[in-house]
């Protein structure tokens, strides 16, 4: 019987089996002390200029050329599939390739064009790349399992292999959609780096030095070489914005029941205190405007059960540009919530905070301080929630084909721990209550001091301490911090509380500016860790993001919110 | 020490002690053998005819006079403290009475309108009595538990104790509502009769031999006997339908984060399977919409972090007006559930559902079939969810003061049992979740066949099988089925399914027309309980209803079908 290594080689071998010759690398990468950007220009040597016109196309302007018959959706798909195809060779950011049948369904809607003089839907012709927990006819859904192989979810035999489709692959082709590739994730899904024992680790491709982030890590680093418009990742602690961030990316996490996630393999499945949500990552605001939009007008709610009957309100966006319009009578009020108490952020994050601190002053907006219930008490019951089952779901996972887990994940679920009861699971659900309540009276109670007479429009906070994650990041602690995960506090408080939170990328990593603050006391080991673990030259030219933290249900005005401030930043993704 | 016997007693005489010497009954009420129907004409004996003309008016009509002054709010708030100490006397419906606080509140209203020329808001000076669940300042929440009585949930020394106010009821206040009382519930809540160790029993006012039903009995009994006009109950498996139901009342169980439930006291607290809901019942639809319209004004999902942001939505009543205006050709389609494949209701509930039938046949729309998923598993997932903690929850709370659990209660939580695991919790939640995917797409499916384009508009079935429950139920039962418990099969798939039900009083029990079916063979040992359990001499004059189930949120559709259906049925309650 095969090894769990032999089939992992297995497996990514006939994957990458998949990308025609005429697509493969003429030899192997440079090395990351060589080539650490792999983006731009790098990646544009293996493609025409068509192709690169196409690809560095955003969805809005793709749709606009496709949903006209401008371009053909077959062009689109090939030149995407191409640079899919360049990405994965680069930084392992694919779990399936199926570019066959993509460009088959883009002749299809060229075709259909032709007959109906007039596009399928509003996502006529646009490639949309998924994270593999969507199951999409034709292939597999391992989500980086080595058990999970030729099986659905784990099992064998259940007919739904390779036939069923998760709930929003319906609706994306109903849009007229091209699905063509499903992307990497860390086995598990618990992890802000992305590994697993099939495809390996994938790897930033801004600076190859640093990881991709997780769990959407494959959307984060295929969007980022521009191989993807946009793409769909989940989020139940940070997953979709810590590879948007990490990639220099807009995503947002909308609120659970916002998206349909019927139908999608996940972990810990059934665990309901905190759901995770699917989620866009894109090189623009407007495409995720305009797929969530698109989703919206399916009526998700009536094929999904968790979904909230809300379809996409204009009138939310409208307010918030009612209020820019009305100039400096009518101002939009941040609150900046510079780290949560618990770790310090990195140089080049304090200094993103800043950009985005001095870009709302000059827009004539207004910032003010967040002094919210404790973050430690959010942190402490989000990690609970994590360990509900005492890592027995992923363990029997992992168990299938007898195969390690991985070091990011294991520090955290490397031992198995006896499971909550119902009683301490509701005890859990009520303390949580009892802060999303709190938390949100504090939010309530700032309409008194904003001068607006509105509460703050939004949090700006950074969803990570560092610019993006290292590897090797467990050499800098000691003692026991040596072998603790640094957990995701910054993204996860917002999973707690259900909020939406879109990506707002800022500025690259400066080694000139982003100096190591040698006169720094750390508070705690995990703050002490994460100061020793900044180093500017390694860290140079990687992308800074920070988040736009909106309540529960607004990702109208929390994608108009960040649209703004993007536009003033002046920031195009590269 | 006191015994849970005197502290309970010293309970209830310190309740009735507020009832003012002049709204004492003369004497103990004649048996119900005797007066079996303590509604209307008998209730009337102890009142004014301008009391009687105020509280026989309802919700709509109340505000229509006290929001335009035509009524004097304190008038109106002493005319339903007199009716709702009459009623308390002859059914115990309350476990608390501040008739003085809501007298001074009304008189303040009063002085309010004569200083501002307007009402305070569009509730102005209506009286609104609450389950024993809420926490109004000034009184207790005891929730039928002794080991409650001087304790906020209890527990002794929170502070919050007779200060505490849950989220509605600021809202109500907030609206103009009256709050001058809290009715009475089964301890535990986890029951359809009410019945505790401080107020004892609490009788249907229609027929005094059956039971006001539950766990929202008191205030079934205090409406059904018009000593309030609108009251709200919860719902975690039938809780405000059955007892709406048992009392000819309209009451409407809304999905779950529709109306804010923040602040409440409950049972088994955190368990967030099946959630428990908050709303209201009435003596019209009109009521159900004024207090539903209300509240969402109030914009609760500000305040309550469970509660989703949809206000009410005028166009989704509108559109059912629309096709009822367009005609034969714009017809409605009904689905008729005459049981749920495990018991055969009895007569009058079969006779009622014929009468629905035939008005809406006479009204020109449309009946068919409903052939869902298997109920039976729906039940089971169900059963399996209210018991995730074995009884943890209850038997604590129980064994405060050492009291008894009540009969309708032990049957399934006599005994405490293993808690569920999180990974057992987690498998019946995707469980849970597969039949909902199940039954929405069924309901979806049916738009093939309605001829009207759209699937179903709503389902019309019995909510229980019988008009109301009976005390003395357990002796119909043989061997193991004499101890086992009637489970609401009937209501609690609505709440496992997160639908919006409203119910629908369709006639009275004629004991002429509603004979025994003599040869009828019961499919099962609990279907031969609820037949044997039927007896005509004894259910004469009972109250029969049905519920008009629709899909989640649909809260605007089903009043305005529910709402058509009794203006045609001619269904006055009386």
């Amino acid at each position: 019987m095969a090894t769990w290594k032999e089939l992992g080689e297995a497996k990514r071998d006939s994957v990458n089996a998949l990308i025609p010759k005429a697509w493969l690398l003429p030899g192997p990468l440079p090395p990351p002390t060589e080539q650490r950007d792999v983006t731009g220009k790098y990646i544009q040597q293996y493609l025409t200029p068509r192709e690169i016109e196409i690809t560095e196309t955003d969805a809005v302007g793709i749709v606009k050329n496709t949903t006209t018959a401008t371009w053909k959706a077959r062009e689109v798909a090939e030149a995407f599939c191409h640079r899919a195809a360049l990405a994965h060779q680069m930084v392992h950011c694919l779990h399936e390739i199926f570019f066959e049948a993509a460009i088959n369904d883009a002749q299809l809607l060229d075709e259909y064009y032709i007959q109906h003089g007039k596009p399928l839907g509003p996502l006529h012709g646009l490639p949309i790349s998924l994270k593999d927990q969507f199951h999409v006819r034709g292939v597999e859904t391992t989500m980086g399992y080595v058990g999970w192989i030729g099986t659905f979810e784990g099992q064998k035999g259940t007919g739904k292999e390779k036939v069923y489709e998760s709930e929003m692959v319906t609706e994306l082709r109903n849009l007229g959609a091209i699905l063509y590739c499903k992307t990497s994730v860390p086995h598990t899904l618990m992890a802000g780096e992305t590994i697993n024992n099939i495809i390996g680790y994938t790897w930033n491709p801004k600076n190859r030095h640093l990881a991709t982030g997780g769990s959407s890590g494959g959307e984060g680093a295929l969007i980022g070489l521009k191989g993807s418009p946009v793409g769909f990742g989940t989020d139940i602690g940070g997953s979709i914005r810590i590879p948007a961030a990490f990639n220099g990316l807009y995503g947002i996490r909308p609120s659970s029941g916002r998206l349909p996630y019927e139908g999608m393999a996940n972990s810990m499945d059934g665990q309901n205190s905190i759901l995770s949500v699917v989620g866009p990552l894109a090189t623009s605001v407007g495409a995720l405007k305009l797929v969530i939009k698109g989703l919206l007008s399916q009526k998700p709610w009536l094929h999904d059960p968790l979904v909230s009957e809300i379809p996409w309100r204009d009138e939310k966006e409208q307010e918030v540009f009612d209020v820019v319009k009305a100039g400096s009578g009518g101002q939009l009020v941040f609150a900046i919530m510079p780290d949560d108490g618990v770790v310090r952020p990195h140089p080049p994050v304090r200094r993103a905070l800043d950009i985005v601190v001095k870009t709302i002053e000059k827009l004539g907006h207004k910032v003010v301080e967040w002094n919210p219930p404790s973050h430690a008490r959010c942190n402490d019951l989000v990690f609970k929630i994590w360990a509900f089952d005492g890592g027995e779901d992923i363990h029997t996972a992992l168990g299938l084909a007898g195969e390690p887990m991985c070091t990011p994940v294991s520090s955290f679920y490397g031992v198995k721990k006896e499971q909550y009861t119902a009683s301490q699971i509701s005890r859990i659900n009520v303390l949580k209550r009892q802060y999303q309540k709190e938390y949100m009276e504090y939010w309530n109670s700032t309409a008194s001091s904003t001068g607006t007479g509105r509460p703050v429009d939004a949090i700006i906070s950074p969803l990570a301490p560092f610019a993006a994650a290292r590897p090797d990041m467990a050499q800098f602690g000691t003692g026991e911090e040596k072998t603790k995960r640094v957990l995701p506090g910054l993204s996860a408080w917002v999973n707690l509380l259900d909020y939406s939170s879109a990506i707002l990328p800022v500025t690259l990593v400066d080694k000139g500016i982003d100096v190591v603050d040698v006169g720094y006391t750390p508070k705690n080991p995990t703050d002490e860790k994460i100061h020793r673990g900044y180093d500017p030259e390694l860290y140079h030219g990687a992308h800074v993001s920070v988040q736009v933290v909106g309540r529960r249900f607004q990702e109208e005005k929390v994608l108009a919110l960040t649209e703004i401030l993007g536009d003033a930043l002046g920031k195009h993704v590269v």
